[in-house]
């Protein structure tokens, strides 16, 4: 079964090493950190059932979602993570039907989401410059089953120019002020562009541009995700925490 | 036309003060920080497109999208912000065709945003107990135009046993763990159940419940969004910030 | 009794507005949002003792500290929040008998704290250009008693340089790497010299000085309070928190 | 020389290791990431001048202050971090004469920072119920030289109630609402009790205990740090960040 060639084994409530799995491509056995499983012999089981492993411990079957795909991807750049490409899709009314032009592809974990989010009907278009990036993100959509939602093509100015009706442009560059009036053109009138930045200096000098270039209603934020422990008597957020991913810069294209 | 009908004021770069506002519906004037406009005399105008109000300055015309739709819905309950919504979606990988179930639609916010997301082949079904905030809600899905993808409905646990193959359960009531059990033959093996939950005593009880009731990979977090106001030589986060919004609980269900 | 001169108007545990008031000088009523009193009334009331307004609502008796002090000031310019005066003291040693150098006194706020720590053997030379500034920041001083330790001077380069063994030099003003040559003959080896940079700007051209100037290890941070609603049962963050004050920029003085 | 005896081994500007070096005691060889250097050879060095490693990199001589002895302390328990001793002193006024009743001395770094602020002519009066605990904070106090200015005891009830007029107590222990009965008759009236509670439900707990217990003005409180790396074009948060260390609450008695 197709649906089943990919295959995720999850997790006891407090494992934390995960895998995604192609049953029928691995016959061999799976060392985890709580034992060594037969991968083979699950090729039947539903989704939420378990196996033992050789220690007696309990290995749940679950399937891999978008998050799964994006977390467990093969990375070239940084990626962004799902607490920045989530508010981009809840910022922007990202949903089925966009036409989403992507300049910056990367290892192709936010074309991932926004693929899943924007099809059936919908596309991403999405352009980098490096073509070994590209070989990588191609693997990761075929993964995770968007590429058929995704074009990937080598970054050109010209190629840009032939797109219309555009719903949201995503950039995901180091300058990503030199491509506001390439893809000024091919957006609709009010429609989202998305800037991913770093630094604050991109933030600061993308500030500079937005208004001249065609684009208001500029914001700029930053989110941060903290981890809870919940247990009886003592809950208390992790003391663990992702200091920064990334800044994020928000306009809105109008008329000149 | 249609989907001229709602209709979204724009603003300067600066200015904060929005509206959504029907044209068909208001040949009055509307007053803004910004100075007085004829609403009617934009009918024509496309998105985009600037008036100037009696004191010269320009205000642009924007389509208005599911953010502004949720920000600008009539509350009747503390809705689920975007940095949430969006943070559930990119980690239960909500995508079109998921059946969603809600218990607690409150005003709405989440239901629309689900929505979508979920359309044209998903659904969202949501139940309140509270019929006063269910006409809210309904009003709110009208105008955003969700309602043809979101069934509102009186809460009754009998109902809820009817839905099968759900993809995804979101709580949003005092009570979250009342429910695990009452969900739990709803939903799809390995499916997520979300619970919305603005205090910690509430995640820490939710975490007693939820290997217990079979549900597994139970994760809590806290989002923060802080926004940045990048100017050329002075840039620097805001100095208002909302300090807290809600918890969320996650966890996945496995065979018991 | 002069300990008794300045009051301080404690409140009951939800109570929100403070006054800090000199008995002596005032003998009419006070008018609080629980109610009137009588001060007068109360000059010969020990701290932790409360009187009843005529709403019959508590109030209680407390001796003002530094913190409240320095809350209660008046304003000239933007404060240091105790949450970064606080960490100041942390990360440098800040104790009894450390020779201070400040440049930029504003209000008098970080300079009532220092005095507070540095008191009764070290001093705080404090220096502004604004005269106007200078006035408040007296005031401020006496009122905390902490005048005694803080010599308040108009800045010119040239009296600088007659410092010398300084502790620890404060510097808060809007280009902080101007007075890195000037301070620098003033400063033990080994000791800090911090800058209060409320922009991104600030500490990022900071940090092209430092090394160059004579300064090593160089620590920008950037401290964030968040308040608890602690109740049983309903335990939450605050939904109200300040996003930004400033961030600070630390490093060491070493021989050129 | 005795201000000489004990060594700090700063660091170049990038370098993250260091060591607190007691010169005398040592005249071997000193490994650091950057090389090897000779310890014995710098007896005679200024603080503030530097030393090539065998890798021709430079090392330079700083003073230790309070922050470098606590962060190098030998630890027991969790210590409290910079940023939350000094927002207790920030929030409660501690200064020079100050009587501080500490229950619970961990490792010493919190008795460690108090001294040095209460110092000369305050005192701090700590106590714990593990012995081992206290050897090694005794060893950490002396190695400060703040040792003259703590006294560590082995706890009991009965010898807290010898203390009169004490101006702040803090309590770090998991049950800090067990010694607010205790330590009231010892303080001043209008002094501040900190307990500090790496837990949710310690302050909540002890939200219930204050008032009735006679205590006023209660808060509670999260401190966060967050390094920035502030480099000319591309100045950023710091990716790691401590994600909690502790809550921390705050109430001041009154005459019950």
């Amino acid at each position: 079964m197709t649906v089943f060639s990919e295959f995720f084994f999850g997790k006891v409530s407090c494992a934390k090493a995960n895998e995604i799995i192609n049953v029928n491509a691995k016959d061999k056995k799976l060392h985890t950190h709580l034992g060594v499983i037969d991968v083979g012999s699950t090729i039947d089981f539903d989704y939420g059932s378990h196996i033992m492993t050789n220690k007696e411990k309990k290995i749940f079957l679950l399937p891999p979602n978008i998050y799964d795909f994006v977390m467990k991807s093969q990375r070239t750049t940084q990626i962004v993570y799902p607490k920045d490409y989530g508010y981009i899709a809840g910022r922007t009314g990202l949903k089925n039907g966009f036409k989403v032009l992507e300049i910056g592809t990367g290892s192709g974990a936010l074309s991932t989401f926004m693929a899943s989010i924007v099809m059936p009907q919908g596309h991403v278009y999405s352009f980098d410059i490096n073509d070994e990036f590209m070989a990588i993100a191609k693997k990761n959509l075929e993964k995770s089953g968007m590429n058929e939602f995704v074009t990937l093509s080598h970054y050109e100015a010209e190629k840009i120019s032939e797109y219309k009706d555009i719903d949201l442009v995503i950039i995901d560059l180091g300058d990503p002020w030199t491509y506001l009036d390439i893809v000024y053109p091919c957006m609709k009138s009010g429609s989202f562009v998305v800037c991913i930045c770093p630094t604050m200096n991109q933030i600061e000098k993308l500030s500079n541009y937005f208004y001249s270039r065609g684009y208001i209603d500029s914001e700029y934020v930053e989110t941060f995700l903290r981890k809870i422990e919940a247990r009886e008597g003592k809950t208390r957020p992790n003391m663990r925490m992702i200091g920064h991913t990334t800044y994020l810069g928000f306009a809105r294209k109008v008329l000149r």
